[in-house]
């Protein structure tokens, strides 16, 4: 049976079983530079070094999904934790089911990143790949590279879940 | 005497004595996520391991600095890299002098980083505190947090140059 996935809005403790919520909300700046910058330190738990990885900054450059969308897979990394940071500031989606979860994935949940948020997935939480609402959008992303397999997918026969289009 | 500093445009070959340009144009994507996403992959060196330091994220808010600016201290981070971009895609400037450079920084140079650039500010590399040109642009900085000072400061008496309004 497929489930309807609703989008929840994206909060630190609603997120938390998956990783953290990037954003400006929930810290107190430092004020640095002679008062001319407001610093939210340490936002994201970046967790890269498993067996001799590093930290690897990219930038993914995104094609606008259609909806209603299928969740036909999940994927998930191993050795590492991977945070997408849009660089437009448009919302976009992201669906994820708890690190010790196994398909048909009972835990699957949809957020809606709202605008200026970006996600970290903890080590080995599974997600559906990055699921933009605007073509074109670019995330700056950080997670892992280093020797070792780091991707882990699991193919569904049919779709679990399906999200509605958010806009509508 | 002071000098009157002239940004130049940000290219990976004039900003490589001092870090990387963190953008899309250099690099040939991969393409992943059944399609949906270009990866443009490891676009900078982050540099946080030294004497037990670990990546740390954060988020800068910055106030609009005035013009001219004048470049009365220099900073540096002699224990990790530090790595910003734009969350807004506006441009700004950097102003760096060479990581063997002292004061009064004969090697200082000016770049205006264009609309979607970021720089990541090798280890040891002197710069001067960010500098945007809009109010309130948020950047997303990757640099080193653990113990350590990592943070060397070299006061100028007098300023050592001046920014010409860019937008002028």
């Amino acid at each position: 049976m497929t489930r309807l996935l609703t989008p929840a809005p994206l909060t630190p403790k609603g997120f938390s079983p998956f990783g953290e919520v990037i954003d400006t909300a929930a810290a107190d700046p430092l004020l640095i530079n002679q008062g001319f910058a407001s610093r939210f330190d340490d936002l994201a738990d970046i967790d890269v070094e498993q067996e001799g990885g590093r930290p690897c900054l990219s930038i993914f450059r995104a094609r606008a999904r259609a909806f209603p969308l299928a969740i036909t897979m999940m994927e998930r990394h191993p050795l590492g934790s991977q945070a997408f940071m849009p660089l437009s500031g448009n919302p976009f989606l992201v669906v994820v089911a708890p690190a010790g979860d196994a398909p048909p994935f009972e835990g699957l949940q949809a957020f809606l990143a709202g605008p200026g948020q970006g996600v970290n997935y903890r080590r080995g939480v599974w997600h559906f790949p990055l699921i933009a609402l605007h073509e074109g959008d670019s995330f700056l992303v950080i997670d892992r590279a280093g020797p070792g397999d780091n991707l882990e997918e699991a193919e569904l026969g049919e779709a679990t879940a399906r999200i509605a289009d958010p806009g509508a």
